[in-house]
């Protein structure tokens, strides 16, 4: 059938057309059904949408962003059926994919033939059914040859943590410590998945993120380092996709974790890696059984395509530092490289991971690590090269912490009685924070001003919430008396702050 | 945010808001994300979708059937977390709900508070997570009170299949059978969810299917039997929204069938009930150990709710008769009523099932089912029966299996070898139907000319093809050619034929 677009609008998250009631019973399209668009040198796959009375019969509506424009002229047809649909109810069967159904849906995530019900079924069978070695080692190949990859004339590095631990900023202090250090990191990270701020977000608060190849070589070039955010960068296409879909479940399969982070690391051709796998009741990871075969799973895989894994187990059992929310983090972190007052336990696992990846690299002898990482950040060396990498990013003029500005509507909750914090829920506060808009709006977060062994009288406040509109304000305080958010016993029985921070040293192959 | 309803469009299968840009951007809303929308005596739960051009900030374009009209003024917020979302990722995560838990999930699926995305999620979870016997029954419940009832004032009994073979039409002649034997059958059954028609879709073609209470009541009153579509009944209004993210994604999760047949059940007041399970390599159901443990967890939980309930596990190793599509099953469900040549095994199922149900109530003596509901069909009383059953409903003109039209669009798929058929496959002509456009197109759908044990010569056709779109057609044929859809050997090794049938009876509690 052929049809005129009439306009090139309405965002709802898929490619979309709008069809004349009349057009879409004469091809037998209901709504949420395939058709292929075709016209000279295009071909595509939109998913139907039907209204009898913005558009009329023999035109057609699409979605910004589909390759075509207004006065288009296109013949509508049925799409045939897709291998990769077939290949997602296998695997939601309980079996096991080979390499080419694995293939037929990434390129089907990649070009967006897929439905949001058929990726949301996909993901959810991740989580549930898992993929083996094989499956995510397929996975990695189809993402990195589905994508760009960066190739850099000097060996590079990188440190990434699979998340799972609220407030998680520590790469805003560890990677400027790595390049003062003289390795070579640039840095992607991801927008949050199930989170209240990913690396990209907070770091987006300082400086451009969205940097392309050729920008992402200069920065790295000139200072040694950047942090970005790989979705820009095409690396792994596909993976960005399907966080559309996680983000709204607050799903985060394991399988789909490892693949997506071991195919960026590979498409950047990072050679040396340290993962991060925070662990606690509350954490992704719950316990040290569970940890160490993740990161066993990790270093196998990694080892497989060719980069040298390995795994740092840290603690995760509250928040990492006292802020949970995209500018909140950044001014948190850029408090720890102006040497101000802040938490310890950001401190010591920035510190530990730089530490780890100086002494795997070999630019630092064994034991040395620590020091070296810790006077880099004390004499001011780890500031003014992160001053540096935003700079050459793109700043957004933030020079110090006290620039950063929080939402404006603000409102404490106050302890009921006198006592110790005995228990402080990351769910719980990734819960407050996205309710007060985190992270897409940079502004909403959590101030976490008393954690777990801290002393709390009456009335004094335990959280600060911060958010840029009211109705997610009070939902978020609405929500807080609902949830488990944290706990107070009479007394001290156990002090985790900053010296008892737990680091397990992973495998190394 | 105050705004006015400017036009009450766009059908996208949910309930959507087309917000302006500007006022998407000062709500904090995404597109996708959930808003609530109130005025007097109105509240409820929108998806939003933003537009910059169709739209302006102020105004906003709501879908039908949302409870809006044109010019409403209503104010817009963020809507609050649903207890819901939080239950079904408790479940993806593999854990066991309670009844408050599952009630929120029904509530908020009778509601449409639930987007696509976290529907599909469910439910691949139920399919790949489970639910056990208390779930299920805490489901049951829910479903149940968020419903309608009817009750009947005399005792009534129904027969079920839980489907997974193509070409059921059985209930089209089992059911005036039993009405002709003097039970009160209130059959109401489902519209396709992975098939390629429900009884609901097949009845549809000859009757009006969509009855309200009050006239099932009365065509059950006066003809003794009903064959409508559960879904328009409002019975358990939670299944068939499920259903629309099922038959996208042709799944169809055991807990799920479970659930949805005993809440229905129970809603029409079904005291005694059968339920058929079809068995065989292709059909939801594998092989005896996987049929009898099914068969038991009905009987199981059917008494826990207070219906007597057996099973019947069938063979469904091909399909059922030689039709496949809802215009083409009616044909072929009228035929074996007129006494026509037709398929032995549709009318053995048909008589075998009517001939349990029969016994089971005591209207018949033990052993002699099979004899009186053999005469009643081949002595025109059920053909009788059923076109009273017709005009009751509402008839749509057709008397006799030759007034039914099919699609115009004919292809036959022959034998490229002589031979006997040694395989017909179930899944493969679902598919293949289903892209010819069954359910959806009544017309269109496949006729098995040759089925196992049959002997088939080069060239001789072996499958015909409806469609009434040519583009339809053309991808079923390539399809076709993908599929393993037959097997030819040289000989036969075993008849399955009509008097091989199998019947095996269900353990009565």
């Amino acid at each position: 059938m052929i049809l005129t677009i009439r306009e090139v609008d309405i965002k709802t998250g898929k490619r979309e057309i709008i069809l004349n009631e009349d057009d879409s019973k004469k091809l037998g399209v209901q709504p949420g059904f395939r058709v292929v668009l075709s016209k000279k040198n295009f071909k595509r796959i939109f998913f139907a949408s039907v209204s009898s009375t913005i558009i009329k019969s023999g035109e057609a509506i699409v979605s910004p962003d589909s390759g075509l424009k207004k006065g288009d002229v296109v013949d509508v047809s049925n799409a045939p059926p897709l291998k990769s649909t077939e290949a997602i109810k296998k695997k939601v069967y309980g079996n096991k994919l080979n390499a080419d159904e694995i293939r037929a849906i990434v390129e089907d995530i990649v070009d967006e033939n897929l439905s949001h019900i058929e990726l949301a079924s996909y993901v959810t069978a991740i989580q549930t059914v898992d993929l083996d070695d094989d499956e995510i080692t397929y996975m990695i190949d189809s993402m990195v040859s589905t994508g760009e990859s960066i190739k850099f004339d000097y060996d590079v590095y990188d440190v990434h943590s699979i998340g799972g631990v609220p407030g998680n900023k520590y790469a805003l202090i560890t990677v400027p410590i790595l390049a003062a250090a003289g390795l070579r990191v640039p840095k992607t990270s991801s927008r949050a998945i199930s989170s209240a701020a990913g690396t990209a977000d907070v770091m987006e608060v300082l400086a451009r993120v969205d940097l392309s190849m050729e920008e992402i070589k200069k920065v790295v070039d000139g200072t040694g380092a950047a942090l970005v955010w790989g979705g820009a960068l095409n690396l792994a296409p596909a993976d960005d996709k399907i966080i559309r879909v996680e983000q709204p479940l607050g799903l985060d399969p394991q399988a789909q974790v490892i693949s997506s982070v071991l195919a960026k690391k590979r498409s950047t051709g990072i050679g040396t890696l340290l993962i991060d796998i925070p662990m606690g009741e509350d954490a992704k990871v719950k316990n040290e059984g569970e940890a160490r075969r993740l990161a066993e799973r990790f270093i196998r895989i990694g080892t497989r395509i060719g980069i040298e894994t390995s795994c740092a187990i840290t603690y995760g059992g509250q928040p990492l530092g006292r802020a949970v929310g995209p500018a909140i983090e950044a001014q948190e972190a850029l408090r720890a490289l102006e040497g101000k007052q802040t938490s310890n336990s950001l401190i010591v696992k920035s510190i530990e991971l730089a530490s780890i990846l100086l002494e795997t690299s070999g630019v630092v002898e064994k034991g040395k690590g620590k020091d070296i990482s810790r006077s880099i950040l004390s004499s001011g060396k780890a500031r003014e090269k992160m001053l540096e990498i935003i700079n050459a990013q793109g700043s957004r003029g933030i020079e110090k912490s006290d620039d950063i500005e929080l939402g404006k509507y603000v409102e404490e909750i106050a302890s009921p009685t006198d006592g110790y914090i005995s228990y402080v829920s990351n769910k719980a506060i990734v819960e407050i924070a996205r309710t007060l808009g985190a992270p897409f709006s940079k502004k909403a977060g959590v101030w976490v001003s008393k954690k777990i062994g801290d002393k709390v009288e009456k009335n004094e406040g335990i959280f600060i919430l911060y958010s840029e509109n009211r109705d997610r304000l009070e939902n978020a305080l609405r929500l807080s008396r609902k949830l488990r958010l944290y706990e107070i016993e009479g007394m001290v029985l156990e002090s985790i702050h900053g010296d008892l921070y737990k680091t397990l040293r992973g495998v190394k192959k």
